[in-house]
Formats: structure tokens, sequence, C-alpha cells
């Protein structure tokens, strides 16, 4: 087995097992982890330093083999609950009626365009479908490649989009050892925690305009502005509205493109509104969805405006053998109607302000929070060494995600130095569900510190 | 709607629907059709010139809304059988379950690589899910690329291996308004209807050859010499046994890997063997699979040379959220069961005989047709207008797609002229299935000569 990994110190990856330390596992996960590292290779990373093994799930939890109980406060996939009812009998009733491509005429994948295409603002106009959030990001970019003529990109400097070479190569968090594009250019995130400024649009337009400039005096021009309007990978900051505009304005003038990369904060996660540039009264160009779309199921797309896809549309025979097959349609048509028919979007928001109100409330009792923040149900709880140096404390954010997992809640930490915490529970996640996470939160603070 | 796409002269849409033709639908189909284009926009193609609707499907067949039945002897994904029954029980049982990502230790995904590993060489010992065969492409090339250290890839000149933006970047048949990477170089794939010569290994050494030296002197290197060993998308030329094998001595003295493509031939098509390259005594550095993995479930993947992945994986942080997921293997476990346990690859060779046979006995009666090829259950019929000159007759081949499916029969058609018949019929194709097919094939000839 391959024992040469080094545990990295930033990036999302801080709080996952490091296969060199395998002398505190016990026997049977020693065995686990040697044959998986055989098998797949040293790729394939486990979570927690003390990694866990499932054998089932329902709701919003997870039990390992001893029946013990997870609370899962990590889940973006499954996100309307573990196991859904609505979703799991419409995928398994379409499996038995047939599974096909889009080469033949149906109604299904028609009328569920028609329902996605309801969500968004009247300028966006046609859907694609895909498997996974990597090819919808890869796809919209391709497409803004195409239909702009330009080459560059613009994006946050902890940003991920894909696992693709192209989004790969603009997602500037897969690490030092992971090229990014020539074409690519970085902005840094509007972090509300550190950022001094009055005007957090005009300051984000002005690091837009500077890489516009550089982009243009290389010849490469702008394709488009991506952003994931959350900027979770960055340390999840939610904006006031409008903070994106100006800088949007700019990547138009300049010929390029917004796409909004909802992939993370889409599909009514951060309560207000279904998806989260509608924070921003902004309409952009491409959206891409992806990872809660199916419950599961590999189902992710893009949401367009007509006239972006027109002419990609027409040159380049692009097709996704599995993207918008029947079972896929069946499997995002019944997530959306449980996020409708549940109302889950009002329950994100709701539960989502029981939550970050508790959070601010340990707060004051725990110096090493140095910030609270989200919206609806997506959460960052940043550690420092110090409130008035605001130091990152990567090692503090570390322990609590493991000391959590060891308390059967689960979490995970992101942004460069990743010391900050990433909660990001179900959409179905009750006030029961709150303040058993809250109570366990506490309790951890008080394990590691 | 959209009513500008002019219908190619080449490639793999030549039997498409053409959307500036709506006159000849009836009202429904003609009221569909534009619904879909202002649903989904103009890469949304539909097969046939009268496209067809259906509403339900089992074993090797599918029905439209007036109960109809089609034979489809071009189905490549839900290939051991629409809604097989052992799959779909498998996929529900697992999604009643625990439906989650490969972070967490589980005993299934490793149980299905063993089983997998099994299938290959010893010298392959890794395997990696993905969701898609254009992912698995893509993740092999951006492998490739990092162990070797270089850029260029040779492909044949009409190959098609994904969607994404690199991997489309060395997808020839996609045709004149779809760019390739400068560090991509073609070479003729090993045509064995058209090349004339003793030694067709020898023959594509030299081309190969040729492109590596020019890689060499644009300072790019070689990192992947990538076929399916099948040559499906230059128009389906199986090969006597160590025809792949100069070239790719010539490529590893180069310093590049051998990446095999089975998307479109492993599984057990090619009938004597699970994988298409085992016909030529080569192993791999990296095969790439995808369609037919999970009959119908989104699960692809690569298996490689634990070496070749090693860098890549410490490196690069990959991670496929959906790749590898619980139901993802339980649905690719479950078809491969079914492969092994119900003989299929034995199927394929046997029925696959049957179909050469009696096409070949067609073509005694039909000046048209001027080769007839394959192995296993992946035939390519070449239509010609003179079989001295060997010209070829993308009409004709077009005219019998189209022909064929009013007679409720599906197969569709490939090569750069689209002249070629491909004919892929479900593994569980039987002897009747394959009269039937044979009896309507020479019916169809008749209608349109």
């Amino acid at each position: 087995m391959t024992t040469a990994q080094k545990p990295t110190k930033r990036g999302k990856m801080v709080n996952g097992f490091d296969p060199a330390n395998t002398e505190n596992l016990d026997p049977r996960a020693r065995a686990f982890v040697e044959r998986r590292a055989r098998l797949l290779g040293p790729a394939y990373r486990l979570f927690y330093s003390n990694p866990v093994e499932f054998s089932r799930a329902n709701g919003v939890f997870l039990y390992d083999s001893d029946g013990n109980e997870y609370l899962d406060a990590y889940n973006n996939v499954v996100s309307v609950g573990h196991c859904h009812p609505h979703v799991n009998a419409a995928i398994a009733k379409q499996m038995e009626v047939m599974c096909t491509h889009t080469r033949y005429m149906q109604d299904g994948i028609l009328d569920f365009a028609e329902t996605l295409l309801d969500t968004f603002e009247t300028e966006i106009g046609h859907v694609m479908f895909t498997c996974t959030g990597s090819e919808a990001n890869d796809l919209a970019l391709r497409m803004a490649k195409h239909h702009t003529g330009n080459q560059g990109i613009i994006v946050t400097s902890e940003a991920y989009h894909g696992n693709s070479e192209l989004t790969a190569g603009f997602s500037p968090s897969m690490g030092e050892n992971s090229p990014l594009g020539t074409w690519v250019r970085l902005v840094p995130a509007p972090d509300t925690y550190r950022v001094e400024t009055q005007n957090m649009g005009e300051w984000l337009a002005a690091r837009v305009s500077e890489q516009i400039h550089d982009l243009h005096r290389r010849g490469q021009g702008l394709a488009a502005f991506v952003a994931d309007s959350l900027f979770t990978s960055d340390g999840i900051f939610p904006q006031d509205p409008g903070v994106l505009k100006p800088a949007l304005d700019l990547v138009r003038d300049a010929g390029g493109l917004f796409v909004a990369d909802e992939v993370q904060c889409g599909f009514a996660r951060t309560g207000t509104h279904m998806w989260g540039y509608q924070h921003h009264d902004v309409v952009p160009d491409i959206v891409s969805l992806g990872k809660p779309m199916g419950n599961g199921y590999p189902v992710a797309g893009i949401a367009v405006r007509p006239e972006v896809a027109e002419r990609f549309g027409h040159d380049t025979r692009y097709f996704n053998t599995f993207g918008g097959n029947t079972v896929a349609m069946a499997a995002a048509k019944a997530t959306l109607e449980v996020i409708q028919d549940e109302n889950l979007q009002e329950n994100c928001d709701h539960v989502g302000r029981i939550m970050l109100d508790g959070l601010r409330d340990i707060a004051t009792r725990h110096e090493s929070i140095g910030d609270v923040r989200g919206t609806g149900l997506y959460m960052g709880v940043e550690m420092v060494q110090d409130r008035a140096t605001k130091t990152p404390d990567s090692r503090s954010a570390l322990s609590l995600v493991n000391e959590l997992r060891e308390q059967r809640i689960l979490i995970s930490a992101t942004s460069f130095n990743a010391n900050v915490l990433k909660i990001r529970p179900h959409l179905t996640f009750d006030k029961g569900h709150a303040d058993r996470f809250l109570t366990g939160f506490e309790k951890a603070l008080k394990a590691v510190s």
C-alpha cells in the first residue's frame, strides 16, 4: 500500500485521514484502509483522522455498523434527506418503465425542463443536462469561450469548480501541484470578515477590473467571470444585495459572461431564494447546477440564456449519453417536488436563523470563534488564534471537526487555511436537529479548548 | 424556435432529424419538436428524419405510445437489456439502504473494485470511478499528462472520446467547428477495407511514428496514444491479433502511455474477450470504461497501472462527488453479475457469428454493401456506390437507417462519411432476434434500392 502521502497544511483535505498514520486505527479499520489503498490508489481520501464506516442512512442520520446514530450536518447531495421515499419511489418507478437517452422524443425531460426554468428569470430560456457539476461547469465554460471568442476566465482565489482538465484549471483550491490555466486570473473573495471597506461592491469591481485589463493586455480577452455567489470554497461569505453588480457590469462591458456556479448553493439552500445569485439582483448568462439536483442520483446541468447557447449548440454536436436520461429526469423532478411541496426553502431560512443565532450565542462564550456567518442552511464558523489579529487557527478547526465526529456529528472545514468550519446540513433539518447540533458543537468546543 | 441548423454532410449526426424540416411531421410531433427546441436549445438533436417517441421498454424492445414494438439493435447503455430486473432490484435495494460518497469507509466499492480488477491483467491494479465515459477519458488523459510530463496525444482521425473540453479536443469526429487541441496528432485508422498492406501492424506503427516525431519536434512530447480497439467512430474495424503491438512499442519507447478507450467495446460486447484490447495481446496503461457499466445508471471509470496513478493521486486532490457512490457500485456490480451469470460474452460471440454470417449472406445479393465486418455484437456494414471503386454511399446508409426505423428496427451509422451502418444490439440478443433483424434488414435494403 501507499503511505507516501504527506498531509497538506492547507486546503480542503486538512480534515482528512492521513494514510501515513495508520497506527492509531483498530485492526479492522487498518485492514480496510490498506485494502482501499491497494485497490483504489492514493487519490481516494477519507474524512476524519479516525475514518468512519456507515452501513445505512435515513433522513438526517447515518448509522455505523454497530447501530450508532450520526447527525449529518454536511450533506449537500442527498440534500432532501437520506433515502427520501418520494425520490426513491420516482427513480424505481421510472427504472421499471424505461431508461433511455435524449435522442428519442419524450415528454418527461421537457416537463421537467419547464418546471426548472420557472425557477429562473425569464431571460434564462434553455436547460441542458449533464451528470455532474464538473460536467456542467466544463460545458458552461466551453460555451462561454465559444460564444465570446475569448479565452480568459476570472475566479476567486480559492474557488473550486470541478475535476475535469478545464474546470480543475480554474479551481485554485486544488492546491500547489494542480496547475491553473494560463488563461485564468484570480481575484480575492469579498471576505466580509477581513476586508475593510465601506463598499464591497466597488472593492470587488476594482479587483475584477485589474484582471480584465491584464487579460486584454495579454490578448486573451474575457470569456467569463465564474462565481459561486456564496464563495463557499473561499470561506463562505454571504453578501449584502448588490455586491456582485458593479463587477458584473465591468465583465459585460468587456464582452464576458457571468457564470453563476450554483452547484454548492443552489436548490433552496440559502433560504430566502432558490438560487444563490438571486440575493444579488443580477441575472447570469449561464447557471451551473449539480450536487443536490437528484438527491444522490448523478444529474446536473446548466440553465442558459438562449443567445449564449445558440452557436455552441449548432457548431459542436455536444451530446451527453447519460445526461437527461429518463431516470435522471424522474429523480430531479421528484427532488424539486420535495423542495417545493415540503417548503424546504422556507425551512432553510427558518432553521438557518435558529442555527446562526445559536452559533452566535456560543461565540459569545468562546474567544476561538472569530466570526459566524451564513445564509439559510449554509454556515461558516471561522476559528482564529486571536480575535484582534484574526490569525487563522487551522489546528483548532481540524480538532473540532474530528471531535464532532467522535460525538457523532458530521461537518467539515473550508477556506485557504481550512480554518472555517463548513456546516451544511440537509434542507430538512428541523429545530430539534439544530438544538442537538448546537449542544454538541459547544460540547466539542469545550473538549478541544 | 430555432430552424437555422444545417444538416451536416458528414459525421455522426447524418442520420439525425433536421429541425429545419418540420413540414413532414404530424402535428403532435411538430409541436413536440418546437417545444423541445424552445426549452433545450439547438444542441439537442433527435434520431431519424421521422423522430420516434417511446413510452416504455423491456429486454431488447422499445414501445411507442401506440404499443408498437421496436427491435433495439443500437443500445450500448442498457446493454444487458432494458429494465433488467436484477440490476433494477440492486439499485432500488441500495437506494433504500444508503446513497453516499467515497469519503467514508464502505466495503461495497472495494468488493466491486476487486471483482472488476479480476477481469484485467495483473499489471492493472487500481480502479477509480467517475460518472461518464467523458469523465473517465478526461481523468485518464489528465493522469497521462501528469505522469509523463508530456502534452501530446495521438488518436485516430475520426475518433470520439468525450464531450469535456479536454476530450472534445481529441475527438476529431466532432467535426469542422469543434477545435482540436494544438497538442493532438491524428493517424488514419487501420481500415481493413481500404488500406492495402500485407502488414497492418507495421502500417499503423509507421503512421504513429511520424506523429511521435512531429510531437517531439514541436517540444510537446507524447503523453498517450488513445484508441478504441475496435475503431468504432472511424468505421468499426476489428483487427487481427497483434496489429496494435508495433505501434504501442513505439509509443512506450517515446515515453507515452497507451490508453484503451473501452467505453464502446468493453464489457463483453466483442464476444471472445471481456475487453476489446484483449484481442491484441497488449496491456494498456489506463483503460477507460463507460456506457454499459451500470445498465443505464451513470457510472464509469478507469482501470490503471498503480505506478501511473501514483503521482496524480498524491498531487491533485481529485474527487468525484457522485463517482463510486454506493448506489453506482450496486448498479455496476449487478450489471457485471448479469454479464457473467448469463454468459453474455459467450452469447455475443455466438449470436454475433450468426448475425455476421447472415449479413454476409445478404451482401451476396446486394451490390450496395461493400463490406461486412465486426466481432461479437458490434458490427459494421459499409455502403458503397460501387464495389470496385469503394466510393462511400452516405445517402444509401442514411436511407437504410430511416427505412429500418419505419420497420421498427433501430440502428445508426458511423465513419467520416457516415456510410457504415452501426449495428450494436443488446448483449442479450438471441437467435430469434438476430433472424428478425436480418429479415428486416434485407427487406429494408430492397425498399431503398
